[in-house]
């Protein structure tokens, strides 16, 4: 049995969790190797874990599942998660306490459960599982590597294609175009691609805005590469910089190797926080950083542990993998520029996966 | 005041409901013209409704966003859900029956709303937003329209593509990025390329898979044209497909026809599928037409209301649109040929907004 799966079962133990749901597609497949849009894992302390999956696809899930045991259900006389139910009664005689994932779960989703078990007591899993996929394997790593290499070719991609007169979703579309074709199964999340004023936006998703000359364009992007993620933000103009957006760029750049130099294992989830926070404030912009700055990397662009924040005291280990760092609030007339790349927690420190380098004008 | 928004009003009266919490970036949109990442609507049977929103995204909100009263909230101080139930609470006292969407909320969600309104009864509201969103207004037609021109230009870049040593993911690429440089914001849903034995799938979203000398390769995909979707499936073959893989080609489109034919103002979501499957039955494989055969096309790809299926006495009627038809379960000799086109159901019959023509080999 791999190794997550057993400290899930050892952890779902000492939690008294009879039996877990699994229905979101990046837990399927860190426990499975595999999801399909229909497919979920029934996890128990104590048993084997059942893959649940719609018949038609398990062809496929029996090609590339690492979980042995599996149930189909058909659509629509059945449905995913009444089938799960079924599984878990099956298997597992009084069933009390059951994990789902209440970042996810749909209310409707609960309703079945409850049928099946109306007096079981629901308990958030997520959280568990959060702080299992955020120490990677050495397999994982090599994927995120590659994943930040297909990363570093399509923001190459996108920069070329900026210039005036272009929308940013043609931007977009070049850097997207040249994942798919280095094998990237989709864009990690969907790539922002803001110019001038959008780029204040906490989401500026590529909209069919014209790049305006002198604008500044922040492109934020990421491959999958055989499920694992890549994260990279650059900061382009079209056209030249005023000296107050080159000053800014420097200091963006500037605190993110203070916060990059801040990372190793053993250091808090603060540090790094600090680090960025000390350059923002030297500079009189301490007001312009968020309280959070940077997120795990892994199945998803970013993940929900660990979290680099002011004040956390979460403690980073070696394997785990990071995007740094998250800006976004800066001055109207400079605009929001942002730098962000894919760093590996080790002992001696942080290591840049990404290696696209910023133009700093 | 916008019409569907009036009647969703009306609609809400009449089943005693005090506000509706909606997250569904679809339902979003629909009745604000606008949805960010974090964003929600408020809704009540007799005010105007709120916008809720991101304090960093509020710019964008302002310019695009149909609704007049906005409210904002502060991450992660605040959450979105938690400030939409401060909202309601301030503008209507005595909660009793609060409208969520029971397929999209998650459990975390509906417990910060229990929080707020411990007594209150939580009702699923998505239905009654599916059948207004089913009647297309003009405008809305105009748009399916737009994106339905991109999704075949979009194919027949997918089709160029297609060739033994291929991946299926560079065929997806080809049409991805085709339909970003027309101006869709992102592909309707995961492309599907489907080569070999994976046209079985009921999900084959594009894989590193090679496309092998004289395989069928299904293509399914579709545009987004200011928020609207399209839907559009071609079966073609890398080299000379067999006599009866061409045989089944031909029944699917024949069936496709047959089953458009039936569709009109007036007609039940029961009689297409009947047209189908007597052409299915008349060539003796009615044991290969799943019983759902159609869906809506509008803000999804696949909408929830009308679903055209066996035995649905749901009415058709004019301004609903949808995609024709869905068929998976073939031989596993012949593979999981598929054609579907979009279409508007109008007094006279079905409007094809579709325009590829299949090629029939």
């Amino acid at each position: 049995m791999p190794e997550p799966l057993e400290q899930m079962q050892r952890e779902m133990a000492a939690a008294k969790i009879d039996a877990a749901i699994l229905l979101k597609p990046h837990n399927v497949f860190y426990f499975g190797g595999y999801a399909s849009v229909c497919s979920g894992v029934v996890l128990f302390p104590d048993q084997e874990p059942v893959f649940t999956i719609l018949w038609l696809d398990l062809p496929e899930a029996k090609e590339q599942c690492t979980i042995d045991k599996m149930a189909t259900y058909v659509f629509p006389r059945e449905s995913l998660t009444g089938r799960m139910a079924q599984v878990a009664a099956k298997k597992k005689a009084n069933i009390q306490r059951i994990g789902v994932e209440k970042d996810f779960m749909q209310i409707r989703h609960l309703e079945v459960l409850q049928k099946h078990f109306p007096q079981a007591e629901y308990v958030h899993i997520s959280p568990m599982i959060d702080r299992l996929r955020a120490i990677k394997s050495d397999e994982e790593v090599a994927k995120i590597r590659k994943s930040a290499a297909i990363a570093d070719q399509a923001m190459a991609a996108a920069l070329a294609a900026v210039q005036p007169g272009v929308s940013e979703l043609e931007v977009a579309a070049e850097a997207e175009y040249v994942m798919s074709k280095a094998g990237s199964l989709r864009p990690a999340f969907s790539t922002f691609v803001a110019s001038g004023p959008r780029t204040l936006l906490a989401h500026p998703i590529a909209s069919p805005k014209l790049i305006e000359p002198g604008e500044p364009v922040v492109i934020d992007l990421g491959a999958i590469w055989q499920g694992y993620s890549s994260d990279l933000c650059r900061t382009a103009f079209a056209g030249e910089p005023s000296r107050e957006q080159a000053d800014y760029l420097r200091l963006v750049v500037e605190a993110q190797a203070a916060c990059a130099g801040a990372v190793k294992e053993g250091a808090t989830a603060h540090q790094p926080w600090q680090a960025a926070h000390d350059v923002f404030q030297a500079h009189g912009v301490a007001r312009y950083l968020p309280d959070d700055i940077g997120y795990g990397v892994g199945l998803r662009q970013s993940e929900f542990y660990p979290i680099l924040e002011k004040d956390s005291d979460t403690v980073l280990k070696a394997n785990m993998v990071v995007a740094l760092m998250q800006t976004t609030a800066f001055d109207k007339k400079v605009g929001g520029l942002r730098v962000e790349d894919t760093f590996l927690v080790s002992k001696e420190g942080a290591e840049r996966l990404t290696s696209h380098q910023q133009e700093l004008y």
